[in-house]
């Protein structure tokens, strides 16, 4: 049901000539109210798109009346060009819609440097809001698809009240955020500093966790949009947890659809004496390219994990480090544990235990292995 | 020539068994003085071989007799047996050599995690002591090669003295250091603080700032061995930049031979602020697979660059980045530049250059592709 799962929201999704294979491309996400709160969180490289650039602006105000998405082209790295053709394509939606273009995200994802063929994203503007439906959930999924080989959708149901959502996003995948776009919907009534809160917690502990390959993007956006149409205002916790369950849903989804992978890799480390040192240990361990390729293999190298963990600044003793590879403690104490022979990796997923032995925090980091398929796929993106 | 090309040393590289396939797997080098000064320099890792930890109380000793250098295994994650047999190899070489044991550095290569076949290891440095010649400087490189497909050595002649080494490392070759073996040796007559100076001076700018795949070693271990025997004290710049080549050399040779690598880049920083800002963009640049995928496939990708460039906090302005892919500069001002058709990648070496429009400061990173051979080489090491 994807972004209108939850009442008040229509959506589009349509092929308006932005790719050049003619699979849809543009989305439409319109928020009918009667509240029109949102919040947003954007990617932290420093090398932002022009669209994520606009969207922040807009975010400012804490409403959005309605989002466009293209596939086909990040509009990253674009110049001042890029930059109005955000604009354009902001007041071209509202123009259709009669809103204020101050009230209209943008968000872009493809190849970077190149500009969008504007003389056919304006008129496929027209075009989308023509079909517009409470029933198009799916379709603006499946038209912000890039490398993705699945739509990627997710919805919660709370008392009289649902948070739904799409997501796409397949490679650079990496903290702050993965690349990705996603929209979320919620007919709850909550404010602005209610929706901030709620998806800075849960984009925290679930999109931010996420490391397929170690790349940060240019253009990632995750934005959450309130109509208020179900006249009911849940209590923060309840609703910021059905937030993070979307997220959490997405975020999954995206890592069992990372590019050329055949394993999904959960790390946890245990043992922290922060939350902060397991973070940095369990993305050490999840960028560790030797690792990723071991695991690939269904080699449980595990000194690769412990040199992964030496390189980071975390509390912990050399000696007194663990590592279990499913469940198998394979190393104890910084030296041979069980014997490697008895841990089994045919699954799809893994699961690597670190246990720093320095405190009682936690944290899980999700990440793919290392593929000839992701060599292939990535050696041809732009040619 | 390798380590004996300077007066006053003897090399062996002898087969012993500790590799199954028979290689040679046993280095000796020993120096024969009159001089015995020494300088040393270690993995940062702080998950450290035990080889490592041991060699390090050698070296603060500032003499070093002898060197023994094994692979076929690492001696790492091993606990307190895998020191005592550090400490047994450090025994052994100074009883068959008539030395003290705290004169004998020990160095280990090969797999994380497994204990040493001390029982053909021992015996095997009897054989090699055997061995020792003038002339088995080669030997020696050959022995200490894992996955290397090729030995690497390098040497320096100055004015009646000579500088000369050896080389071992094909991945997990990421700063400080690249996993590497490397024994320099030199018949001028350099105090130990001489020494350590001109060698952490060269590895710095040299082995720094090789990152291969962005794994930092367990191991890694540069020596330089001073024997005095030309009797010749050269001023120390002359001295500094000797070793620096024959660094600088040898570090070369380790991008060259990278496990599957297909391309070697040479990443140049230039406008930076400072040089740590140089080599913070250069290692992000070095260690994005997206981009090392995009090489691989012969793809000008300069989007990739500065999503890289982007994740640092370096001093830049992103409106003013410039990047150059062979000398074409595809991106201006943060946008598009050059026609990136204009690119030709088809040599194994990449240029890419990076202008941060920010100062006058530079560093060169090296680096390379990631291909599908990289792959498949990790994913069957250990099993």
């Amino acid at each position: 049901m994807s972004v209108t799962a939850a009442k008040g929201f229509t959506a589009a999704g349509s092929a308006v000539g932005i790719k050049k294979n003619g699979n849809p491309d543009l989305a439409l996400v319109v928020n009918r109210g009667p509240s029109f709160a949102a919040a947003g969180v954007f990617t932290s490289n420093r090398v932002k798109a022009a669209p994520v650039k606009w969207s922040q602006q807009v975010l400012k105000g804490g409403r959005v009346r309605a989002v466009v998405l293209n596939s086909g082209g990040a509009n990253a790295c674009t110049g001042p060009q890029g930059f109005q053709d955000t604009v354009a394509t902001a007041d071209k939606v509202a123009d259709v819609l009669g809103l204020d273009a101050a009230h209209v995200a943008v968000a872009s994802t493809g190849l970077i440097g190149t500009l969008l063929p504007m003389d056919r994203l304006l008129p496929g503007i027209e075009q989308a809001a023509g079909e517009l439906s409470e029933h198009s959930g799916e379709k603006a999924a499946i038209a912000i698809k890039t490398t993705d080989s699945v739509h990627k959708t997710a919805v919660h149901q709370g008392a009289g009240w649902t948070v739904g959502g799409m997501a796409k996003g397949a490679g650079m995948l990496a903290p702050g955020l993965a690349t990705m776009l996603v929209v979320l919907t919620t007919d709850a009534d909550v404010d602005a500093a209610g929706l901030d809160a709620a998806l800075r917690d849960a984009t925290r502990q679930t999109f931010d966790r996420v490391d397929s390959d170690g790349c940060m993007s240019t253009n990632d956006t995750v934005l959450l949009l309130a109509s208020g149409a179900s006249r009911l205002t849940p209590e923060y916790g309840e609703f910021a947890s059905a937030v993070r369950a979307v997220c959490d849903d997405l975020a999954r989804q995206l890592i069992g659809d990372a590019e050329g992978s055949s394993k999904d890799i959960r790390i946890e480390v245990v043992g922290a004496a922060s939350e902060s040192d397991a973070v940095e240990v369990g993305r050490s361990i999840a960028r560790n390219n030797l690792l990723k390729c071991a695991i690939h293999g269904e080699d449980p190298n595990w000194g690769r994990v412990l040199s992964a963990i030496g390189t980071t600044s975390a509390d912990f003793d050399p000696d007194r480090l663990n590592v279990a590879i499913n469940d198998v403690w394979v190393c104890k104490n910084g030296s041979v544990g069980e014997d490697r022979d008895l841990v089994s990796m045919t699954g799809r997923e893994v699961r690597i235990t670190a246990d720093l032995a320095a405190g009682s925090e936690s944290a899980v980091i999700w990440a793919n292995d290392l593929t000839a398929e992701y060599v292939h796929e990535n050696s041809e993106y732009s040619s």
